[in-house]
Formats: structure tokens, sequence, C-alpha cells
């Protein structure tokens, strides 16, 4: 099929799937996952030999993809999520009587998605983006990934098969491969609706001025990944310098540190900084060297380096281990806030275990700092409850800068829940307003429509009177079920 | 002040306002309403006199801009809409602990809005835009419409005062005057979080253009307007013909037909085409020219009439009397839907009361006419129930062109309640998954941010366990309040 018959078949299955009731949409993402989870075997066997990643991490991967999508048809099936709101008609009002006006979301149409290198599985074919436009009710042209064709076109078949165990219409899942000609096709062709993407800036950037320029623009949600920033502030840092300095390099060398939530930077206080220095010198030199996903990204990562090692104001703390094949080591530099405040290169992401540890005088200079820092997908906050309670303007500032901000742990381990937030202000993505992970992810792919005075018999059931589903609604203006 | 000072003054006043109590802010808004209401007189008769509207729908037209201001206090008072999510924490969960997430929509920032010329109040200084920005916690930087000078800097003094008299910062809302060079320059605004436009096809999607070019993208909710489509069908048109002709004609020639919601195409059957036209006809003729608001837009509508007074395709049914000054009368033609196919031309609003009547020979025409419609801001059907029900298809083709799909009455008249939705898909707005009338408008206007594991005593009311708001949450995936 060439990509007009493939559009053609999306928008055909679209007219009956944008109508099919909750339940069926349901059972249909229930049936993805349960045939992921039949083939798990070569799912996982697959998914390693293109990614490199181990056994125990790609399992993981499928766990976490199959939660998902039981997570979306779960969020269906409950049906409260199209915001459904009803303002029944006033005959008797004046100066003018109110119609009967209705609101729910509706699904946008064919979605567009790209998945992403790092996650052959869990943001990938069957991943958050395709879940979630399918769980709106969009039907899904998914790109698959070259770092893992294999992976991507069987994953693809599971969706399929689950399509048609279903008795739904093939053109709701459609299954392509391409390079980057086939990625500005599928963004331009006329019958998209939206964009899901996960992967760099420069891809994700150029899909959003393609979609941006057409005669019709159509949103873009990427997630272009940050370098998720850690504030350390002293009184915590000296007392749990050791555990800190520990889980501070299993973040950063996690997956060989290949995350979008990757900690690439962490600012320290001087006062403690050759103490932190240290710990986490002695932990990161443990390390060994771990294959990236493939040689391009491996390349890429040890190029970054040697540019940076051509900074004089940077300071050294673990050199990498010279490159050997797909192989990365972690590696480590510090810098002083005022030479970091001067290039906007030392907030760049370096996609891979590199960390930039920049020593900051005074707390003072943080507000400088975050004034200055780019849009993230997370920022961290270290410090004990006192101190923080005094950084309450940073963190006022901070919060402008990211969609998530955490007090304890580490933002690697993105929770698939309810409340998450996956997605922040540019750079970070192209739609600040949205996540790519999590419950809401799937209001990306819909847009309200209202309906006035429409005839009993043609209302959706999610806005009949008698409320057949049981969802939670604005009545009037009052939330009922 | 220049526009730097303006912008540092609007993010200084940010840094507090977004932290303000619902309550408070709810309080700022009613001030607003009532000072405006205080000055009644001066407004109408300014707004009068720069608009050439009559007495009558200024005072209506006030009467809207406080209801809606206090639906926007009312709606920030009870505190629901921002979504607040919670996922408490599972330290026991196998094989991970989840950590405690909770989640809620904060405001962007810095909004720059653009008022409308046709809606000198309630899409103007203090209208929804300002509006639901100011309630979503955003400074606002109004450039006042150079239509209405007068107004709309008195209208922006009333903010002004209600802001000092509720002891918050000046920089909360600032007004400011300039032409097309200035509203440029505002959204080139590094410091521009977002854009709120209602106007023309060019100006909006120029500014979408210069948003999207930005270093930093920005949204753009640009409102452009549209023809506004009405389907009728055969049985309840031969039984309600005069009725529906009379509405017709009321709601074309309303306000001199400058509403973004004027019907300006309507699609009729053949077989009753002479007789609604005699009835539009004989009831148009009676409709006097009037004033329209300045005399840029009565030199449009009659250039954009007297282009196409050249095309061969249509029929005059009424031809508009000829130009004197400011004064515009009605006018109508029709054309075949053969014909009207065969050109986009033909879609093209035109400003002002004027109306394209469609004639189709077959109901199953309409499918090719959905298809090729562009996004509306509103389809109306009239139909008979039983007629209706033969149409599922096309309406399901029709709900993917507009923002709001009507039964019975015209689309003129918007309603400000909770279920309505005033945007549509391109190039009806620019973002189809928000509106601009109604409480959710107020969504546009912020975006999700999460918080993991925040010391209790830095988190904001709509979050605390102890919902101290009583507002309606998600916790663990549940609603509750």
């Amino acid at each position: 099929m060439n990509l007009d018959q493939i559009f053609n078949a999306a928008q055909q299955a679209f007219l009956s799937y944008k109508n099919l009731s909750p339940r069926k949409k349901a059972d249909f993402l229930d049936k993805t996952a349960e045939i992921l989870e039949e083939n798990r075997g070569a799912i996982v066997m697959m998914a390693c030999r293109e990614s490199n990643l181990p056994e125990g991490r790609i399992n993981g991967e499928l766990g976490r993809t199959t939660g998902q999508i039981k997570l979306f048809a779960n969020l269906v099936r409950e049906g409260s999520w199209v915001e459904a709101t009803i303002d029944p008609a006033m005959p008797d009002r004046t100066p003018l009587p109110r119609a009967d006006i209705r609101r729910m979301l509706r699904p946008l149409g064919p979605v567009v998605v790209f998945g992403a290198s790092n996650f052959p599985l869990a943001f990938s074919t069957a991943g958050g983006d395709t879940i979630s436009a399918l769980a709106a009710g969009c039907p899904v042209i998914y790109k698959g990934h070259p770092a893992h064709p294999d992976t991507s076109k069987f994953v693809g078949s599971c969706i399929s098969q689950a399509l048609e165990k279903c008795g739904l219409p093939a053109g709701i899942f459609t299954h392509v491969e391409g390079g980057v000609k086939m990625g500005q096709d599928l963004v331009k062709h006329p019958q998209t609706k939206a964009v899901g993407f996960t992967g760099s800036y420069s891809a994700g950037k150029s899909l959003f001025n393609i979609a941006s320029d057409r005669d019709q623009p159509i949103p873009v949600y990427a997630e272009m990944g940050s370098v998720n920033p850690i504030f350390t502030f002293p009184q915590r840092l000296k007392n749990e310098l050791l555990p800190l300095a520990q889980n501070y390099v299993n973040s950063l060398t996690l997956g060989a540190g290949q995350f979008c939530t990757n900690p690439g930077l962490i600012f320290v206080p001087k006062a403690l900084a050759e103490g932190f220095k240290n710990a986490v010198s002695q932990t990161i030199t443990q390390v060994a060297p771990a294959p990236m996903l493939h040689e391009g990204i491996a390349e890429s990562y040890y190029k970054a380096l040697n540019e940076l090692q051509l900074r004089s104001e940077l300071n050294w703390v673990k050199v990498p281990d010279a490159q050997h094949l797909i192989n990365a080591s972690p590696s480590l530099a510090e810098i002083s806030v005022q030479d970091w405040l001067k290039d906007d290169k030392f907030q760049e992401e370096v996609f891979g275990s590199f960390a930039l540890m920049v020593i900051y005088d005074h707390a003072d200079e943080l507000t400088h700092v975050a004034k200055h820092l780019h849009g993230q997908l997370t920022i961290t906050l270290w410090g004990d409850p006192s101190e923080l309670q005094e950084q309450e303007d940073l963190i006022s500032l901070l919060e402008e800068k990211c969609g998530r901000l955490l007090f304890t742990g580490v933002p690697t381990g993105v929770e698939v829940g309810f409340a998450m937030q996956h997605g922040g202000p540019f750079p970070a993505t192209t739609d600040s307003r949205s996540t790519s992970v999590g419950a809401h992810a799937i209001k990306r792919f819909a847009r309200p429509v209202a309906y006035q005075d429409m005839p009993v018999s043609l209302l959706l059931d999610e806005l009949k009177d008698e409320n057949p589903l049981g969802i939670m609604r604005l009545l009037n203006g009052k939330w009922t079920s």
C-alpha cells in the first residue's frame, strides 16, 4: 500500500472506530496486551538482540508496556476521561432561553507515531504514544524505528492480530518502515491529525517545523529529552553524602545513561564539593563500560565528550575510558557555576552516562541558574525540609522550567500512573501542556465537540441523560456520576 | 515602559500571582466585574461611538462580559478546574516502591491577548481571553484594538483599578497600544508564554507563524472565524419553511453579519429551493442596511462581493444595495453544489451579512461536501428526527469538521457556559483542542506539573491530603472530593 492508501484505510476505519463502545475499545487494548504476553519469549529475545539491553531490563520493559496498555484499557472502560459536560436547556430563561449543550472529548483522527530507540517496547510500537492514541479512538500509523526493525514489526503484528481477533478494521493500526523521508511524508500527509514522537531534539524539532508549516498545522507531541538537573543543598548532602552519591551514580549510569530523564547536571555546594566528588568518583569508577543501543549512539557520545574535553572551563573528575566499539564508560566533569552560566552549550544533553557537576558558592547563585535554565522534563531538589523551606522562591522559579519536580529519589524510573507528568517546557518537549506517560496522555489525541439540541437518539452514551456508563460528568457546573 | 520593562513587571508579578489563593484570585475578578458595572454608562457610550453598534447590543454585551467574569471567578473559587491528581506513595510495592506523586494544572506565565473589533467588550480588553488567562493565574499584556481605542483603554483602567483595590501588583495586567509591528513584537518577546487572539484568518495565521518560528515556540489560540454552514433537509424545511427562513435571515443579518458564527453558507435541497429562496428573499429585503464597525470593514465587504459578482457560477438572489459610506446591506447568491465543490474560494468567509445558498439534488452529495469542507466553528443541521437518523454517517463526517454541531437554532449567540465549545479545526482556529468561550477556556493557559515526594509544607492546598479546598480530585484513579 502507498501512503494515500494507508491513510484512506485509516480514515475509513476511524469512522467506525471512533464510535466503538468504550467496552469494546478496552477489550481490544486488553487483547493486545494478552498477545504481547503470549509472545514474551520471542519479543524479549528480539529486543535484546537489537538494543543490546540486558534481558532483565527488557523483560521489565515488556511488563511496563503491557501494564501501560491495561491502564489505558481500564481508563477507557471507566470512561470519565472524556470530560463530559452537560448544560441542560433552560426554555424559560429570560431574556433568552438556553439551548441544551453537551460537550465531550472526541478523537482527532489518524495519528502518526515515531518510537524511541532507547525503549524498544515501552516507547515504541505498542508504547505510550500508540496506545494512548488508540485508547482515545484514533487510528495509528506507526513508523518502525530503524534501531530495532524486527522487534517493531513483530510487536506491530501483535496489534494487528488483536484487531483481527476483535473483529475490528485492520486500518486502525498500520506499521510502516522507512527513513527520514518517510517520516517527513507521514507528518506532511493531509490526513494526519497529530504526531507522537520520542527522540532527539533535532529530529523532534524538525517534525514540529514540518507540522507547523503545513497548510493545516497539526499538533506535534515531541518528547526530546533534557539534562534533568539535580540541586543539592548543604545540610542534606552532608547528612547523606554516601547514599546520595550512590543513588546519583546509579541513576546516571542506568541503561548506559540512555534515558530521557538521565540526570546529566548536578549542582553541588562548594563546601561539600570535594567530599561528594570523591564519593561519586569512587562509585563511578566501579561501573563497567556498557554497550549502548547502537554504534551511532556510542560514536555521538564520545564525539560530544571530545568536544567538551577541549573546553578549559571543565575539570575532569572521571575521564571516559577510550571508546571500544559500541561500549561506553561513564564520565564526569566539574565546572564553576560562573563558567556554567556563561555558555548555553553546557546545558546541552550528552546522550549517555555523562554528568556535569556545577559547583556553587552560595544558594543565592541558584536564582540565576534557575532563570538561565532551559525547559526540562524533571528537576530534583535534595535538601532537608528546613533548607527547602528557605528555597520557596527558587522552587517557584524551577517549577516554571520543568514538568516534574522531585524531592527525594532520582528522575529515572518514570512511574506509569494517573498523576505522572512526563513533559516539560521547550526544548524538553514541543508541547508542555501534555504528558507522554500516564493516564493524561490520552488527552493529547482528542478535542472537545459540543452538541447543541442534538436528538437523544443520536447522542453518544457519554452524554445521555441517564448516564448509562456511570461516568463522572459536569452537569450544570456540578460534578456528578 | 518599554516592552522589556512591561514583561519584567509581568514576570515579577507572576511569581506571587500564581500562588495567590483561589479565593483572592476570584475576589479580584469579581472586583473587576463590579468596577465595570459601576462604569456602565461611560463604557456603553464609548463603545457605541467607536463600534457603531446600537446601545441595546452594547448594553447586552457588557452584561455578557461581566457575567463571563463572574463565571470564571466562581470557577476559580470552586477550584476543581486544576485537575488535581494524587497517586499516594506505596512504600511496600514490589519489585519497586512507588513514590508519592501529585499533579495539577499550573499557570503558563505572561500571556499576550489581542481583542476583536466586532466585540469591543466581550472579546476585547476584559473579554474571554484576558479573563480566562487571569483566572488561570497568568499575567496579561493586552494590545488595545485600534477600532475602539478609548473603550479599550478605559476598560483596561478598570482592571488596573481592581488590582489596586485588591492590593495586587500592577504587572498582572498591562494595556498597550500599537499597530501590527507592536503585535508582532509582543508575540516574539521571549517572556511571552501564550497568545490569545480573535480576528481575521490572515492576522491570526501570521501570529501563529511567528510563534512557531520563535526559538521557543509558544501556543497561539487564534479564533479566526468561519462560514458556519447550515444543512437543511427536505422534510423539516417543508414543514417549517417560513420560520426557518426568518430564523436564518435574523442570524445572518444580526449585528450587520459581523459575528464569527455568522451562517454564511446554507445547503438547500433543490425541490424546495425556490420556496426557501423566495421566503428568505422576502425577509432579507426588509432588512435595512446597517453601519459596520468601521469603513475598512465595509470596504472589504463590498470588495469581496464585487469579486464574487464576477463569478458566472453565482446567481444573485439579493444583490447588495450600492455602498453608502459605512453602511452595508445584506446580500445573497445561489450556486449549484457541483460548482460549489469546484472552487475553495466559495468557502472563504465574507465578513458581513452575505450568504451563499448551495443547491443540492440529493442528500448523497452532502458526503462530498462534508469531506471537502474546511474546519468550522459550527455546523448546523436542520432536519426532522427521522431524516437526521438517516444521516448518521454524514453527521459523523461533519463532526470532524467543527467544534459545535447544532440541531435546532442558529449558530449566532454563543452561550457562555460549562459545555460551550467555541473553537474548531483549522482554519477556524489554530488549536482545535481549545475553546475561547466557556469555562474550559481557562485550561488554555495552564500546564500540568507533577510534584514527587514534595514536603507537605510546600504543597499547594489543592494537593494536600486533607483537601482543604474540598475540590474534586482523582485520588488513586478514583474521583473524590
